[in-house]
């Protein structure tokens, strides 16, 4: 089996890998030099310069494998393989897209006769090894002619991947996924800064997050993680107090007011990434200057730059 | 190696019978038969059936081992306990108990020469087979006895247990652990209610739970947990949605602000158990009220009960 994998960054080059080492062949796009390069001597995969290249050299019916950002980007490719690929041939986008637009995708491909399947990816950079989380969407003919890719990707054959419904489904599980994530990640945050803060008990934190992992309720992965990071001194030193947030944390928390259904601690924790990202600062000057105007409560003031 | 265990709930009866396996011979007491009589016949382990009788039948210097429920039982047990024990022996309390609680009695304790270590055990029903994470505070020498009961009752010798800090820190890191598994909690809860509301897509919440556990982001022993029960169809036909919550979520919401650092996540979960005990009601009503009010919206009516 052979297909064209779109996208060389961090999670298609490793994809990449994991598909040729269990035999599927691989043929492989991405814009950049460098990560065209850094695949050469990878066997099982061979390096195209172009998306023509690429769609000549598969056999039709064809399977293309799209590991691209989110949004333009992908659009853009999309609109391009529209007019390359041929009717019978199938596209799967494994990007962080907004499950909306893979609907919208699925119908403009189906307009050609190319099917369509949204693949929700998990793993990080883990995956390479301990295989990635697949939560795919599409029709069952589609589905199943990829079957033979998710198993390989897959931490295990029959595990680890689930096709989730129509075309859509895969990338909304994975929105929803990242969202629960988030709400997760936010959790341990407070409460290993609790910890800290009460220095009376002087709570060697990474300890605490080592012994957490046996045997405790809140054992996890992201635990494993947060501990295994923490391990080395002054991990957090060098770290500014800034979290970034993709899209699935946004697009969770317009879910779930589409929806009407309260995801209150999901949305919150993406907030607290908003405040994180400097974008309560103007708030929090508002409402010192209400402190101050109301009850004459002292204000701080930005420190003067010292003269050069 | 021989302790008095006091208290044969579902935790200390477990933790006896562990610790029996382990070769520490157990003389327990429990107000009620029913919890008595289920030891018998377990091997390593004796019943009394009282307070001072189980004082009796251990050796000075004693370890006294409290598995009872926090507050009200607890103390009185202690201040038992204050008047039946000697100067070094050690009482440990493996209740939830409050740290703040836990140093009050550390220091009534220590008052009669008395030493008191707590010690918040994680693990429920599933302890007894996968060992219980121990999270302990006290003094170094206390900690050094009661070391070979905590390397019984961990996942293993070495693992799953950590010497917090002083009296107290045991209890506060476990209070934060269970802040941390509201919010966990809370998370997958949402995410999976975003799920079923998409009605379209005609998600297989239990699959997609199970599929989770493998390879992705948010795999979790709370999520093991929920995919098994989610496993049997109907799982939660017969369950009423009213979440109850137990002392430590609102402790750590209390800490939280104690300390002046933002645990939202945490409190927020705590928050929306309360909703669901029904506490939101009243609010709900006067809600609609005032919009009633302002703006002549429609109010729905309590259906009048029907005639016998």
């Amino acid at each position: 089996m052979q297909i064209g994998m779109i996208g060389l960054g961090r999670m298609g080059a490793n994809m990449s890998r994991r598909l040729a080492l269990g035999n599927i062949r691989i043929v492989a796009f991405d814009m950049s030099d460098a990560a065209r390069t850094s695949m050469s001597g990878v066997s099982g995969v061979a390096t195209v310069d172009s998306l023509g290249a690429l769609i000549s050299a598969l056999d039709a019916p064809r399977i293309v494998w799209m590991m691209l950002p989110a949004g333009d980007v992908s659009q853009a490719t999309l609109d391009q393989l529209s007019g390359l690929l041929a009717p019978g041939d199938l596209v799967i986008d494994g990007g962080n897209a907004w499950y909306k637009d893979s609907m919208r995708h699925a119908e403009a491909l189906h307009a050609h006769d190319i099917a369509f399947v949204d693949a929700g990816v998990s793993g990080g950079i883990w995956g390479l090894a301990n295989g990635y989380a697949l939560m795919v969407g599409g029709d069952a003919k589609s589905i199943e002619r990829a079957t033979p890719l998710f198993r390989v990707l897959a931490p295990g054959p029959d595990q680890g991947w689930h096709h989730c419904g129509p075309a859509g489904s895969g990338h909304f599980v994975k929105m929803i996924h990242n969202g629960i994530e988030y709400g997760m990640m936010q959790s341990y945050a407070e409460g290993l800064s609790l910890l800290r803060g009460k220095t009376e008990f002087a709570i060697d934190i990474a300890a605490v997050a080592e012994m957490w992992r046996h045997g405790s309720v809140v054992r996890s992965w992201l635990l494993d993680l947060t501990a295994d990071a923490l391990k080395s001194g002054g991990a957090l030193d060098s770290i500014k107090p800034f979290v970034a947030d993709s899209g699935e944390g946004r697009w969770t928390a317009i879910e779930a007011i589409e929806q009407g259904i309260p995801a209150p601690v999901m949305s919150l924790a993406l907030m607290m990434r908003f405040a994180s990202q400097g974008s309560d600062e103007y708030g929090a000057k508002l409402l010192a200057l209400m402190r101050a105007g109301f009850g004459g409560h002292a204000v701080k003031h930005v420190e003067p730059e010292s003269p050069k």
